[in-house]
This record gives structure tokens, C-alpha cells and sequence, in this order.
């Protein structure tokens, strides 16, 4: 597998499965871990960056307790386009991507793209497991695994005082961050995201759009993470995830949506159809366009208002539109005004229009 | 022929046919007249006005010089519905519909719907010739013949000096109006349309919406008509029209639709499909948004970019997508919000749509 071959499958976290698929998107977990030994990126030389990335990307390709299937990707030598198609597929963060052209940084990418390892990010290691629908337990019994795999060979920068030492100190402690990706269109329309919000600002937790800080709106879909790791112990943090956060923004969602159904079919209907039709007909898509779109047919899709498309085919699309997988799909660079054509064409075809009207 | 039968017609002016149909969508020519002896109608004391009528109905419709078919409509024993329909078909007033109930007042309606004879609306008579594309050369013979043969019967107020009377001194002389209905869709896009209505200005021309001032954007639909008639022969009103001012802005709109084409296909493209899609697939349409997406494809048909559909289906949905018509076809009265949901219906029906998606 490399990552020329995984352009046109919609990845592990995008299969549109797992449990509560119609209003949690994917499970993620992160853990920040440090080799001892060493400064942390941000203080660290040139030479001793190589030296880290040259033993991580070692062990974990060696590793086969970690995965029967990776591939290692040198950010240094990855075209512009290459690095961007990881950044849509949220394999490997922006920082990441952005870093100086010669700085010595790589990802190691399980086929499935179930898990990530970025090596010089912000953290030595960034180890990220990603599930489709609600499975943080399954998430956190696999990243267990390859933390444990790589602890094996890596002496992990550890203090028996503050538990694992990160770069930034919200990380410090178990070095947790778990997250989840949910679609709240239902909450979004009933104009109750800022009671979500609120909610969440008191437990301590953030709110993101899809690409972080300034993407909230876009696709009506939300990322919920704990804040801070110190002080709380793994299963604490999980189980405020599983069996309380999430759960109740779930039900939630779903009043919401049933409201939207019992109270006003023909205005839901009409979104609905109207976003279909301008996904089946439009010459012209912004990405922004085209996930507002796809929020809207993925709302109909779950209440089973429209049934001319599944959930996998509209994560796909989700994927593929974005600047650099269209581009990779249509095989050549693009300005903005060339990818709004092709994303419209594109999107058409995959919606298997083959004539309008 | 009686009022009901004409709902589901598309009637003469909106065939979609005649000269230079993909501009102009009719050519309309009024006549003011009024009846010797009798004071015009807001003076005029509720018996006079009680004479004029009968008299101008029983020469209407008693002379076989004006039509081989005509149905009388008395306004004080229609219902509202029945008025607001030929409102909306411009087959009489906003003005004779909306005066007090028991004022005495009714319109004569030739069946094939070319012309009308309003009887105490502003003036005792408002004679109106109404046809498809440009034609006004017709309109104004077919509107002589119908003068003439009134006035064998009629005595009208005439002063040799300022010619035919009427109750608005704008209005006095040939008492003739010679109005065109023209599609500038594309002079609109272009952002051309006060050039237009500048140089309309400067010829002492109105410009206005659909249904008089402001209904202006309403489809792109703009009336051009005559301001004053006094110190004019008939003769150069309609040459103004016919040989300057219409041919005239047909080009700039045909100029403005050809540079569309040639540069900006995809956005021309995009406008005309997503006006379809939405047509054909909405829950929900105002007649206002109907008019604009209903004016977005007929800028597709006229340039051939679609061809799902003919202008005179394109005219039938512009009449009755109409509250009134609506309401008659669907045989209830609705309020707005019902007629939003039985408009789309509607809409979709007539376009064909079996199911969608």
C-alpha cells in the first residue's frame, strides 16, 4: 500500500458504519509521547530531529506488533499535493505539513488507515488510532496495543510525578486526547449548538469544526476533545466520553431531528431535495457548498427522507471533494476556478447523473 | 367561454410565440375612452356610473365587429378569487378589482384572450389588445377595429383640440398605451439594466416590473411603455417602439446573452441548471423565487442549453404558479404556507417529475 493507492477509498474513519453511524462520524484517540534523552522538537537541533526521526520511523516500521500493514511517508521528500491529501484525510495535522521544507518529520500509516504515527510534530510521536461511528473502546484497546509496542523498543520521557512529558503542558499526564466527530445539522437548524457549546465548555472539553478552530460551521460537523490530560486518569477521561458527553449529544441530535420530522416534514423535505438537486445539477461547487450539500442529503439519508444514496458514498464524497483529492483524481494541478468546474462534474458522475435534466 | 375555462390556459399574450419570442414576451396597445355627457368616473354619482356600464356593456356585447366570442364579468358578483385571476392573467387591474364592492364595474374578455374592455376603471373604457412576442403592428389594428366599432355606437368625449378626453391628463390625446413585456435576463446579470432604464428615461419611458412599479426583478420580466400621449400622433408612438426603442434593446439583451455564452459558459450553465434542479425538486417555492428560477431557464431554452421544456410550458408555470390560479386549480382556498408546499407540488407535476430523487 502507499499513498498513491489510498486516494479513492473513503478510509477506515469514513466507512459510514460502527454504532450510532447516523450522528457520530468517526472515534479518534491521540497519545503525545516523547523520547528521553532528547529536547522536544520545538528546542531541539537539526541533528538531534534526524536522530529521533531515523529511530521512530525504525521501530515502528520494524515493529510487526503494531500493524500487519504501513507505509512511512518522509514529509520531505512529498510533493505539495501528496502532503495535503494526508491533511484532508486527517491522517497527519497541518503543523505537520507546514513545518520548513527540511525539517526532519514523517507519518507512519497503517493501510486501513485505522492509525497514524507522526513523528517531529509538535511531540516526538503522535500516535492516532481513528474507528468509524462510536468506538472509542476499540480505539483505545488498539492504540494501547501500539503504545505498548513501541514502549518496548523507545524509552518514553516520563515522570513518576507528572506521568508523560509533552511539549505543551496540556498534554502532560496520560498524554490523552480522545475525540469524537459528530454531524448535528438537526441541532445546528433548531439553533441549539450554543447550548451544546456551553454544555461542553463546563466539562472542560472543546469544540471544533471539522478542520479545527474557524472550520465550525462547515458541514454542520463538530469535534468534541477533552482539553486537558493531567490530573485524570485514561479511564476517566473515556468514560466521560462514552457514557455521558456523547451519549447525551446523541439524544440530543436526535429530539432535534425528530422534532424537525414531527413538526415540519415539507421545510425538512425541502432542504433536503433542494440539496440533492443542486449536487445532481450544479456546474459549480465550492468544497464549502458541497459539504453544506452533503449535510443536508446525510440529514434526509438518516431519517430516511431520500434513499438514493448511502452513507459511505456521501463520506466519500465528503473526501473527495476537498482541493487536493480532487486534484489528485483529475490527475492534474487546478486553480480555484478550474477545481469548481471538475468538483461540480465530479460530483455529478459519482452521483451517477448521466444526463440533466 | 366563461371565466372558469380559462384558468389552466396559458391565453394569447404568454404563447411563447410571435416575432422575437425570446425577448419580447408580449406587445400590449390601450386605449382610454369616455362616454359624452357623463362626468369621468370620480365624479361620476353611482346612477351615472350604473348608466355607463349598461350602455357600454350592451354595445360590447351586442356588436359582432369586435369578436366572434366574448364573456362579460361583473365585478360586483365575483368573488375574489374569480378577480384576482384576471389580475394575474393582466387581463384587467389592480385598480378595478380593488374598488369599493358595490361600485359599478365589469370587463368585457374576448375568449382567445387578445383583448379586453374594462367599463369604469380610470375611464369609462380601457380598451386593451394583448399578443404573443412583438407584434404591435397587429395589436394596433386588431385595437382600431375594436375602437371603431365602439364608436359607431358610442358617442366619446373629443376635443378638437386635445383630442380623446380622459380622466389623467397623461392620458389625453390618442389616449393610446402602447406597452411591451421584454425577458432581460441577461442585461440584468450583466448589471446593465439602469443603462437601460436611463436611456428608456430620456425617450419619456417607463420601465417597470410584472405587475407595475415595484415588482421590478420580479423574472427579469420589465415593462416598456409610453408616458404621455398628448402632441403625438399615434403613428410616432408606435414607430418609436417598433423601429427604435424595442429592436434596440432586444440587441443589447441578445449582445449581453452571446458574451454570457462566450464568457462565462459554466456560469451561465450553472445558473440555468440550478434553477431547474430546484424547480424540479423543491417541497417548498414562493411565487417570487418561482419567477426568478422560472426566468433562470428560460434563459437556458432561449440560448440552448436545455431543452427539457418549451417557452409556452415555461409561460403556463409563470401564470399559474400564481396565488389565484393556484388556489382554482388546486380548488381550495390556502394560505401562504399552503400554497408554498402546493406550488412545488404543482411545479413538479407539470415539469414532469415522477419521482425524485
Amino acid at each position: 500500500m502507499t499513498l498513491r493507492q489510498i486516494t479513492e477509498h473513503a478510509g477506515e474513519w469514513l466507512r459510514g458504519a460502527g454504532p450510532h453511524s447516523d450522528v457520530v462520524i468517526s472515534s479518534r484517540i491521540r497519545l503525545a509521547r516523547n523520547l528521553a534523552g532528547y529536547p522536544f522538537v520545538n528546542r531541539a537541533m537539526q541533528r538531534q530531529r534526524m536522530d529521533i526521526l531515523e529511530t521512530a520511523k525504525q521501530q515502528i516500521t520494524s515493529s510487526h506488533r503494531i500493524s500487519d500493514s504501513l507505509f512511512w511517508v518522509d514529509m520531505r521528500d512529498s510533493p505539495r499535493l501528496d502532503r495535503e491529501l494526508l491533511v484532508e484525510r486527517h491522517l497527519v495535522s497541518r503543523q505537520l505539513v507546514s513545518a520548513a521544507d527540511d525539517s526532519p518529520r514523517g507519518v507512519a500509516i497503517g493501510s486501513d488507515e485505522t492509525f497514524a504515527i507522526m513523528v517531529n510534530e509538535e511531540d516526538h510521536l503522535r500516535i492516532q488510532v481513528l474507528r468509524s461511528g462510536m468506538q472509542l473502546a476499540e480505539a483505545y484497546e488498539q492504540i494501547n496495543r501500539i503504545d505498548d509496542a513501541l514502549e518496548d523498543s523507545l524509552d518514553f520521557a516520563f515522570s513518576p510525578r507528572f506521568g508523560y512529558l509533552t511539549a505543551c503542558p496540556t498534554n502532560v499526564g496520560t498524554g490523552l486526547r480522545v475525540s469524537v466527530m459528530l454531524h448535528l445539522p438537526a441541532i445546528k437548524l433548531t439553533g441549539q449548538i450554543e447550548k451544546v457549546r456551553r454544555a461542553a465548555r463546563d466539562l472542560h472539553l472543546a469544540v471544533r469544526g471539522l478542520f479545527g478552530e474557524g472550520s465550525e460551521a462547515l458541514g454542520d460537523l463538530y469535534q468534541i476533545s477533552n482539553q486537558t490530560t493531567l490530573g485524570r486518569s485514561e479511564a476517566e477521561i473515556l468514560a466521560d466520553f462514552e457514557q455521558t458527553v456523547v451519549p447525551q449529544i446523541i439524544a440530543y441530535e436526535q429530539q432535534a431531528r425528530a422534532a424537525l420530522l414531527r413538526d415540519r416534514p415539507e421545510q425538512l423535505d425541502d432542504r433536503v431535495y433542494r440539496a440533492w438537486a443542486v449536487l445532481t445539477h450544479a456546474r459549480l461547487l465550492t468544497s464549502e457548498e458541497t459539504f453544506a450539500l452533503l449535510s443536508h442529503v446525510r440529514l434526509g439519508v438518516t431519517l430516511g427522507r431520500l434513499d438514493a444514496i448511502d452513507l459511505r458514498s456521501l463520506n466519500e464524497l465528503l473526501l473527495i471533494c476537498q482541493p487536493a483529492h480532487l486534484q489528485r483524481i483529475m490527475g492534474k494541478t487546478m486553480n480555484p476556478a478550474e477545481r469548481r468546474i471538475a468538483r461540480a462534474n465530479l460530483v455529478r458522475q459519482r452521483l451517477g447523473v448521466r444526463r440533466t435534466p
